[in-house]
């Protein structure tokens, strides 16, 4: 099965690690054996001017998901949100209406079906691929998580060599090393099975920390200076 | 103290990972250090026509362990159905209708309890063993569970051999390494403080592969096939 | 960031792993990278005697909290109660009927800030030291019990020199090793990051083994006995 999933991570902390924006929406390709991405691809958002309501997340994560989609021709696309793996085509207001979720959910629902309802239609009249809402099941979705954690340390990198220094939590239970020219990243959850991901990227010039963020537990701080 | 214990798990799965039924019953013997099973003994259902309802898993179990209980003489029978902990020879209407379980888990046990209720009151009556509903807390219970992984594995192996290729679903967060003559199976969460197990068995003539079931974050899929 | 934290932890167990009382009040003093602790106090209870109504803990712990606050001046307290990282010191009557907690959490509550909003307010008066009732979500909470864990051990070695033998409960998920004058202790969730902790005493004359708890999972019953 060769799924494309995507999802978004990683957040900008202030010096008291309060999260201020999230960073990294990141697409995969996963194919068996599912533990790492054949491809991946990155869209950055603008921590310092984020809208943490989530709504902007998904929406991201579908229209880039779809991208990768039309170029890898996946089986089936997997979106982080955790509403019983319906397909998105499907999602119609008496549908939505119907979900066993909260109704604070539906709302949400109903304002982002106007957009990514034509966008799953769209996909799946023109390739055939299904997007389904099946979020914290899918393994796929949890490898776009590490990645968007791989990706945050990119731009970290990169901030703390133009800025002096940077604080960034990554998403739940991982870990980063940089390394010479790769970041790898990896679940700290064995009950995962061994989920990883890896890119190559300039790391010179950089030094880092990685530390448990004292307030949040089972999320990492990495933190990131110009050497 | 020594405990009996039983679990049904390990699924059948199509191509596409949808689970088709289940397979190996198990019940076992504990004993302390509580870290694996002196004895064990399994029961293969059959996975193409299987009841997913659940209601025949806990009676196979139920009959599995009072078996081996009547021969091992155990201080005390532990059931995989997370109802208090309270003694299953007890289980009368007034006393179901008191549980703080669902609707539907009431239901279920009024009807179970019809088989079971008798059954525990002889073993207790002939033995002095009580049989408790003690469930997810029981380390017992998640002893015969990677168990009943394990007997999966062996049922894989032999299935594959006859019929060329199988996949199968093992219990949550476990692996299996099927090594000359043995299986071994131990569970991936490590905050459980090292449970595993293992059988002797016959494991020539099959290649295996293992990696996480990219529909059901934390479960792994055994994939095995004649040589 | 300077945290002080405290919790409660490990249990005197009978010979059927039931818990009798709790054993050590633990306070600490976390500093970055908020993986163990820098200094650490303990208050043993009387688990032979001891009310496990869970509200005695609470009240120790802010005491004791306190004490090494006023030692250390740190940035702030964490107290192990999850209610939404309120400031202690504000908890009057109709802000604790507002926190989205249990009816019996309100009325339990209610008793306690009778003695614990005063002292909060002393402390952040004298100090402007705030007191937060943060929880599970903690870094130094869950440092402050694996503390709890480690002289609880050490509590162990000491009741065994002199009754001989004694089986007692570690809090969750964690793991101890008593060695030539150090006990360490460790958590066994990796997603923590690594979290640990050790104190030097005597470890002389005595033997232990440590194993799951077969009757509550993921949690470590640790047994010792004189030599």
């Amino acid at each position: 099965m060769r799924i494309v999933a995507a999802d978004t991570g990683g957040a900008l902390l202030d010096d008291a690690y309060n999260p201020l924006g999230l960073i990294a929406t990141v697409a995969v390709l996963v194919e068996k054996p599912y533990r790492t991405a054949s491809l991946s691809r990155v869209k950055y958002a603008d921590p310092f001017n984020y809208d943490m309501s989530g709504r902007q997340a998904i929406r991201d994560e579908a229209y880039l998901a779809v991208e990768l989609a039309r170029e890898v021709k996946p089986d089936v696309v997997h979106l982080d949100s955790t509403i019983g793996g319906i397909e998105v085509r499907k999602l119609d207001e008496p549908t939505i209406e119907a979900l066993g979720i909260t109704d604070r959910g539906k709302e949400v629902w109903k304002d982002l079906s106007r957009d990514l309802q034509p966008l799953a239609k769209k996909l799946w009249e023109e390739t055939g691929i299904e997007i389904i809402a099946i979020g914290k099941w899918s393994v796929p979705v949890r490898i776009a998580e590490i990645y968007s954690g791989i990706y945050t340390a990119k731009w970290a990198i990169e901030y703390a060599r133009k800025n002096g220094k940077v604080l960034v939590g990554l998403p739940r239970y991982m870990r980063v090393d940089i390394k010479p020219g790769e970041i790898y990243g990896e679940s700290l959850d064995p009950r995962e099975g061994g989920l990883f991901g890896k890119i190559e990227t300039n790391t010179d010039g950089i030094n880092w920390e990685l530390y448990p963020n004292p307030l949040v537990r089972r999320y990492m701080v990495l933190e990131v200076w110009k050497e």
